[in-house]
């Protein structure tokens, strides 16, 4: 644990150590370099979109044991900027006195899906109910002895990314081209709403919540389409969200940014999906909306200084830049032009060379005083903009 | 010139080249980041903020003429930071096609303080009264006939920076120490304010201004202390110091950025006091506070795409982090953590290594929807941090 003397960040001895290199890092660095803090990062890709921006860049494998903990040797805390990682070798780097945030605790929580279930179970926060599979066969059984009926989500217990891992299953077909492995069936919930909440807290134990944001999702991909901030929900439900929220980051001893997704069911019940023990998708408005964006607050929180504003100064919806269906290879980004000649808008291209259907290429975040005008020009942006490939 | 197909930007085949690798730089390579723009970036600096962040860095003298042309083969856009540039290699670059913003006949005019003044004058453009010398000899024989009387404000034609280069004459012994060199004797202003105005016109004609934003300088090393926004004067005064600023921007055909200082006489007369061709340290605020930062603003005008809002989400004011008196040596922020724990505090630190009195080593944006607020944390901001050697 670093002393609390700002030297020991603000100064060319400190470095700080990131696990992956992609859009969430490189938009983290932007934050690292505005304090000058040096930053060492490992990514198994040479085009990661982190590679130009940070001090010391390392070529690996993040799921490899040996890796990790040859990369963590020479930095004073190590953070990440995606879940799949080897959080044995975490464990073993924090045993061993190094400052480690998300704690790895938290972390082997939430990668496997069906512990993070339980753990919600254990702690008496709200979720949908669920059965675990040690293999999908399993499934198979459970539903013609009639203990799970169809429908259901099938979510593998790990490795799940920008939606995969995760089906709804109508029907016996629904399940075969799926993973064999360990997964979960899980209630379909009839919700009005798919909410989040971003918290965060310091290695001190601050706390502080981002405004409820609410989520509208792309129906085939199971990709968020439109984050929207502030929620336009009724107060008293946003509350309730945020005490969840709360709950969950105080139960997991958390460190650092945890991103809480909620449903708000029919009659506004707040139910956990799942959670992100990182900067997240649903927070990429606050960059131009909020008063301290959620990757500055990530580092803050981390490297335990005083937290942010995580008010916004005006209302912010983020729109994903996926890549169009039936394009593969080269990027190119079509529009672009006419998207920056509206109001409010502001591209982020994360920088990767390659595109695929649905794959995660970039955001454009849209803000304006009046959310209702900033959700006109979102729509403008989602339907003029297209991610193709060349 | 690019054609104005998105893709002749928004590829892997685009390289924008910058000369300076400064702070200004660092700043603008977010956005080029954020868009994931090539950039080539040529300092003469190793230590130099920018290099880090840009995908090609080169070692090399911004004055050296074969260095430059060499420098600009490969790029297609080229711009810059810092105004000390070999602009004769500009020019021929120019000449020979390649697209250079700010255009050089304007950097040229700017580069030289007497030639900027007598390009006020020979415009129409409100300036200070001033005469011209060759040498600084030339000065005491024109105080000796009567044709200048103390107290002015000698300048350097050339090379001025940060304050440097500019000085109040009182009496004859205060021209000792100066440089010999071709200089210019203004006369001294009663002014009210001084207030700044960036205006920003792309490759295409379409021009932006910001607000009006007011300065309060420091009183010895003649570097702004707050940069206020927007400025707390009449309306009237702030539409005129506007006009001013477009017609220097109109006349001058600029491309880009182009920061206009000016001052509000006593009798709220609006004189052009200088220009800037770049980013300049009165905008910074506009990172935090506006809709639009004047970085990205920057790369919107000269690579001719629509420009963005220049309006501010809410009020903001600069505070610059220069060094402290009697400091000299490896730098170290004193109460970093102080100032984080304030309302809309955002510190940027540019990543230079030594400090020495007045070097301009970073500074503190402060928002608040209420500038009184602002400007009293502002304040606070100012009294808590400290730029020191270790």
């Amino acid at each position: 644990m670093p002393t609390k003397n700002d030297k020991s960040y603000f100064s060319s001895n400190f470095t700080l150590g990131i696990l992956g290199g992609g859009q969430l890092g490189k938009m983290m660095l932007y934050e690292t370099r505005k304090f000058d803090i040096k930053t060492k990062v490992l990514d198994a890709s040479d085009e990661a979109p982190c590679k130009i921006a940070c001090n010391d860049f390392v070529k690996g494998d993040l799921m490899d044991y040996d890796t990790v903990i040859k990369f963590a040797e020479d930095v004073d805390v190590l953070t990440i900027e995606i879940e799949n990682v080897n959080v044995d070798a975490l464990e073993q780097l924090e045993n061993k006195g190094k400052t480690v945030y998300p704690p790895t605790k938290a972390l082997r929580t939430i990668q496997n899906k069906a512990t993070q279930k339980l753990f919600y179970v254990d702690n008496g926060i709200p979720t949908a109910d669920f059965s675990r599979f040690a293999y999908k066969s399993e499934i198979k059984d459970s539903i013609e002895n009639g203990g799970l009926q169809f429908p259901f989500i099938w979510k593998a217990a790990r490795f799940g990314y920008d939606g995969q891992g995760v089906k709804v299953v109508r029907k016996a077909e629904d399940l075969e081209n799926l993973p064999s492995g360990e997964c979960i069936a899980e209630k379909m919930i009839d919700f009005k709403n798919e909410l989040a909440v971003i918290v965060c807290r310091s290695a001190s134990g601050e706390v502080k919540t981002y405004p409820v944001v609410e989520m509208e999702f792309h129906p085939e991909a199971n990709q968020v389409e439109y984050v929207i901030c502030p929620a336009r929900i009724d107060d008293k439900v946003a509350q309730k969200a945020q005490e969840v929220a709360l709950k969950v980051s105080e139960k997991m001893k958390h460190v650092g940014l945890l991103a809480v997704e909620l449903f708000q069911t029919k009659d506004d019940e707040i139910l956990v999906n799942e959670v992100a023990p990182r900067p997240h998708n649903s927070g990429h408005y606050s960059i131009e909306a909020s008063y301290t964006n959620q990757f500055e607050q990530h580092i803050r929180a981390i490297l335990d200084l005083p937290l942010g504003d995580t008010q916004s100064k005006v209302a912010g919806i983020m729109v994903n830049l996926v890549g169009a269906e039936g394009h593969t290879g080269d990027v190119e980004y079509q529009n672009m032009r006419d998207i920056l000649g509206l109001k409010g808008v502001t591209p982020h291209i994360y920088g990767k060379k390659q595109t695929r259907p649905f794959r995660k290429m970039g955001h454009v975040t849209i803000v304006n005083p009046d959310i209702a005008k900033a959700r006109e020009i979102a729509q403008r942006v989602k339907e003029t903009i297209k991610v193709i490939s060349k």
